[in-house]
């Protein structure tokens, strides 16, 4: 598949594929569809295949479980819904023994205690070669509450609500053998997407448009504009940049700015928000969350993406995020 | 995974993950979760991998996005439900060219349209070496109208929808290059499965359990006789089988009797009816579907399966169907 990006064949998908009456499909976090009075199901599906998104022999495969269930919990609070029904395919090698298993699986109810899922299904099938793995999470949420990706409006003030590039750094460190970045491995391995905040944010009408960040700020920004039909002016010296992600690049001679544009695997949210709302949703944000929601920007009319630092336009290039 | 057979791992899942309430959980064809008024989603997932289920230098790209979602769709009529959504995972090496994925979707799109499914999302990822496609689909049905395989009875009679083995020997027959027996490589390519057979018999009282064939009679009635708690007597000359199969049978030297026993892939409906209700039930199918269903045993209290050939007990050693 050399011919198309990812986000190019999910843009053919969806001309194939037009979605039916009160369903939203292809292009967003997940595909809407409705349901009981109120509410909506939120749906969505996410691949980790081995040698892509994890090395089988340096994973502990608690972790990999873990993250299975983790980064489809980040698609449903983007759009500001609860996850509730998971739905596992298992492929597997001969090579792969019973103690990988029960160590993956572990991972995965530790993850669906965390967050109350249910794991109702799945499929248990051979593999030749690699160990493949799909996760699909049904979540609801509120149908006057979800946030899509398409809404942002010129004006509108944009925020993270997380550090960023720690989960990049992690894998850095892994990969490098490196020690004594206890917090960076940890976010590399344990997303933490929080319901609470994605409800809570989604619940208020200044809240424009929302999404993930998952392929890194960059990439994911881009699509929210591309969504939205409008640019954005980043300015970069207000990017969360955590103290343990600058003591990693000082020690190991790493940018951590392209850490924090395109590490990948952050998995918090990336919102707008309008104007006049933004300073109040972040106030009250913090007294409910004990945690910042950083303003690293704002949506513009004329579409693209720009770069500022303390004011002034910068060029930056940026390669994007991809696993391995 | 050499320690667990795929049904002790579904066993050892569902001990772990205990379903909530209004929800049937793993073990069945499809999960069972409550939806707005009388309604129910179904909801299914399979995985297919190159190699396992499809040799992708045989397999024609369409047939396999075709049966990507028809085996799918088999889940839901077994249970008595009609698909509606579907969401595909694909992991693709670089070596898959435009073409074939083109010649895919196209498969995928040939069957959403036979059975007026939405697909609504999915994810594509890159693979090292083999392609890995997984299709969550999910389903409605009236809930007082669902069928599971847990609730067949001592005394019912077993039918089947369809003749058995024909997809068995078309593998056969494709993976020999075997000239001239078409209408046994159509049935391993595309399967038929039929949503308003499964509603139509789900909708009698007196059809008790219900489930589709994927791995071969011997294997998937063995299911359904553990899941009820009880036995069979299934009568092999009564076992439908083509004029083809005789052929190449014939022609071939092969055993039509294991190939409807253990062929696999026939992806018809076997279900237990009331002794009392059979009769008018499999008239009234044969009225409005055109086709027959075909008694070919009984439900026993005591649990196991046996065969018998023209009232006499016999002993069959069959080798349960597995993917290549």
């Amino acid at each position: 598949m050399q011919e198309w990006s990812e986000d190019g064949f999910i843009q053919y998908l969806s001309t194939q594929f037009p979605p039916g009456e009160n369903v939203i499909g292809i292009g967003d976090d997940c595909a809407v569809v409705s349901a009981e009075g109120e509410a909506s199901w939120l749906i969505t599906t996410d691949a980790l295949v081995e040698g892509i998104h994890f090395l089988k022999d340096q994973a502990p495969p608690h972790e990999v479980g873990y993250k299975t269930i983790a980064v489809n919990v980040s698609d449903i609070v983007a759009m500001g819904g609860r996850p509730k029904y998971a739905f596992l395919s298992i492929a597997l090698p001969k090579t792969v023994d019973h103690s990988w298993m029960l160590r993956f699986i572990h991972g995965i109810k530790e993850a669906c205690n965390k967050w109350n899922i249910y794991l109702l299904g799945g499929d248990t099938v051979g593999s030749l070669r690699d160990i493949f793995l799909n996760l699909t999470l049904i979540g609801s949420a509120k149908k006057s509450c979800i946030k899509y990706r398409h809404t942002a409006q010129p004006g509108d003030c944009i925020y993270v609500t997380n550090s960023l590039g720690d989960a990049g750094a992690g894998l850095k460190v892994l990969q490098n053998g490196i020690d004594g970045f206890e917090s960076l491995i940890n976010a590399h391995y344990h997303p933490e997407p929080n319901p609470e905040e994605g409800e809570w944010l989604a619940s208020h009408e200044g809240v424009h448009a929302m999404m993930d960040i998952s392929d890194g700020l960059n990439c994911d920004l881009k699509r929210l504009l591309k969504a939205s039909h409008s640019g954005a002016l980043v300015e970069i010296s207000k990017l969360p940049i955590s103290k343990e992600l600058k003591r990693f690049c000082h020690d190991h001679h790493s940018d951590p700015l392209m850490l924090a544009l395109s590490g990948g695997e952050d998995y918090c949210l990336l919102l707008t928000i309008d104007k006049e709302e933004g300073e109040k949703i972040r106030e009250a944000f913090y007294k409910k969350f004990g945690k910042p929601l950083t303003q690293i920007g704002s949506i513009v009319a004329k579409p693209g993406l720009s770069y500022q630092k303390e004011g002034r336009p910068i060029d930056i290039t940026v390669t994007d995020f991809s696993h391995f």
